[in-house]
């Protein structure tokens, strides 16, 4: 960029770290820079407590919201076992026609750089839109898959998953094939609307003359701070949404969310990978409110207000699924979503739901475009989502207040090392 | 609603906070409730700082973010001189065929009540959808105005101010007419994302038989805690966007924002009231962000980085017109937009803007729908918004790069008073 006329130019010490400088203590240097002299402020490792100084101040302090920064190297990609964000974009890609495997590296290394560099709270290596300046990086994770359709179009169809084959096709699908699928898909999460905005936009643009847009979407959860502690988050219908997550204290955790390093059907580039399933499910809110709170507890098989099971107890407790009231009646009615989708009535199938919201205005008849932006990981899809979601499609009593109006399944390869970006072994394997 | 065998129904109890205690010391026994036995957080007054315990804990806290609550009941309405929320909804209604001043009153009789209860982080007298639940009030603001239309379709003619005359056309402006004006109009912002959705769908629901939606619009700012301190609030094209705002403390702040109680033009209905316009602003990124900094720096007049002015100092130093460089050329462009929005420059015409930035993905020709949901309020819109942009008009440097897509002009009444409603001075006068 010619900037010879500005005394202010952006200099790496004018963003307040220098690029190559990596970040200290869990904290980008950027962080601490904007943060120490303003305030006083005491920062724990990032994602941790913060300690205010009982000075009054008028400043609003960087705190645990805007500090806290997840990693970018690792066995696994960010943006999936971490909690949720305020702010999530989802994109998907097409290449462009004439565009390869060799563009495609080219690409994935860009963005891998770009990820590093924002996830650390750092402003593009030039060019920087600043629309996140002055922001910390606020749990920017990035993500970045791969579709079925990626492999033949980069002559890499040897190495695409079996667990990439097209999803099947369910009855209450009414899937929009424009917003479906996709040759790259990128996850962007952050709970600062700016940062997310901030990294969409450098993704795009890192995207240049290789790929386009194929569709995007925007999704929300709860600000931190929003609620009184730490709990299952609510969806747009009230409903506290992932009670049944697994937990990485599990035993079986990664077995359930992540490819294995060897041993498994999935090819090696996946190892420490995980898949992806996206579907936008329209929430048909007019309908759904205008239920009792009796039925709409009937046909979650849960609690509203604190999500425990109909047969008892608090959110945690196990659903007694063979009780029965003074009529001889299951207690939890037998197509409740909650007893459908449990892993025991499933061969033990488990997925981690990581979703957003969405909301993008009322459509042309008045009713709410709202919902949930549906991303559940998982390291084999048939026998992850496939599995429970053939169960719903044969008597969920939620399935008539849903609409799955778009779909996507994605390869998600394992995290970078240092140095490497990702895909690297996939796309120079 | 029949909840006969619900043994959770929602009581009063259930909720945490009965429904008619009022909140006491500024925080809503529900946020005080749901807070105490699960951290130990030490609340201060809303709004104000939050000291954690030393004890380490997994929850999340019920922070200033949650607990912060604006009142509804004051001389002025709420979501007009607090700070910019992490979300908002714009939305406008036109009264249906039928509906007049009765049902009006009505309407905005039910709007208040729902405005008073969950600013007070209180739910729904009845029928709650849970959206909000577990949070606090999260800065919830709701107010509430009135378009030209209204008041021929309600016979109030002879209330309808003169300063609801329609704005003049500038020749910049590309307007929606389905997305512009409407008899009725709401403004929903609050610090989680959740409880503004949670309010829009009430406002919604309230509007029953008497009014229809006409159109709706969501926008987002940062997120409390993102940045390192507080300061003038950075749009999506990276600029900082407010930095002349008039302030609360100015001497003359409340002339310029507010109608005085009496000695105007305007009806005595809308004593203590302002006016509101409302423009979506499409930003034509793709374009701006092809510009170099000292290119962007020109067409604002200010540093992008600290928004100085280019004639010297910082954000907050007066800018020096007449400066000019070693050729000649004053320092701040001739049509730079600083320059051209300067109060001293409009004979002393100053507004105090309050926007939400926009961003609903990209459009069909993939360029991204985003930009800001500008909303500016005054005591008089000829003497305010009018008379800037009148000047924008003849030449304003950032007019290439950015498109107005709707517009809207309202007049927004005082606050309602306890037992009040808002607008009660008009429909009931």
């Amino acid at each position: 960029m010619a900037d010879q006329t500005s005394p202010e130019a952006r200099t790496p010490l004018d963003t307040g770290v220098p690029p190559q400088t990596p970040a200290r203590d869990g904290i980008s240097r950027r962080a601490l820079l904007g943060t120490a002299g303003a305030t006083g402020l005491v920062l724990g490792a990032a994602g941790g407590a913060v300690g205010y100084s009982a000075a009054p101040s008028e400043a609003t302090p960087l705190t645990s919201v805007g500090a806290s920064m997840a990693m970018f190297h690792g066995k696994h990609q960010p943006g999936i076992t971490e909690g949720l964000q305020a702010r999530g974009h989802l994109v998907a890609f097409d290449l462009v026609a004439g565009a390869g495997r060799k563009e495609a590296a080219a690409l994935l290394r860009r963005w891998s750089a770009t990820a590093e560099r924002f996830m650390a709270g750092e402003p593009a290596a030039s060019d920087d839109t600043d629309v996140a300046r002055d922001a910390g990086p606020s749990s920017l994770t990035i993500t970045f898959g791969f579709g079925h359709s990626f492999f033949a179009r980069t002559g890499l169809e040897k190495q695409r998953p079996v667990s990439l084959d097209p999803l099947p096709d369910f009855s209450s699908d009414q899937l929009d094939k424009a917003r479906s699928d996709g040759d790259l898909w990128v996850q962007i999460g952050a709970d600062d609307a700016l940062v997310a905005f901030h990294a969409l936009r450098a993704i795009q643009k890192d995207a240049g003359s290789a790929a386009k847009v194929r569709w995007q979407m925007n999704g929300f959860n709860r600000t931190p701070g929003a609620t009184a502690h730490s709990m299952t988050a609510r969806n747009l219908m009230g409903q506290l949404d992932g009670t049944r997550n697994p937990k990485p204290t599990d035993a079986d955790f990664d077995q359930r969310v992540f490819v294995p390093a060897s041993g498994s059907k999935d090819p090696s580039w996946m190892a420490n990978g995980s898949y992806a399933v996206v579907r936008r499910i329209r929430m048909l809110l007019d309908d759904w409110e205008k239920l009792s709170l009796t039925a709409q507890e009937n046909v979650i098989g849960r609690r509203k207000s604190s999500g425990a099971p109909l047969s008892g107890g608090s959110e945690t407790t196990a659903m007694d699924l063979e009780k029965t009231d003074a009529k001889g009646e299951y207690v939890v009615p037998v197509n409740a979503h909650a007893r459908i989708t449990r892993p025991d009535q499933n061969g033990g199938a488990a997925i981690l739901r990581r979703p957003f919201s969405y909301h993008d205005g009322i459509d042309a008849d008045g009713v709410p475009d709202a919902g949930l932006l549906f991303v559940c990981w998982q390291a084999d899809p048939l026998r992850g989502f496939v599995t429970i979601q053939r169960k719903l499609d044969r008597g969920d009593a939620l399935s008539k207040y849903v609409r799955h109006e778009s779909s996507g399944l994605f390869a998600v390869p394992g995290g970078a090392a240092k140095g490497e970006y990702v895909g690297q072994a996939l796309l120079e394997g």
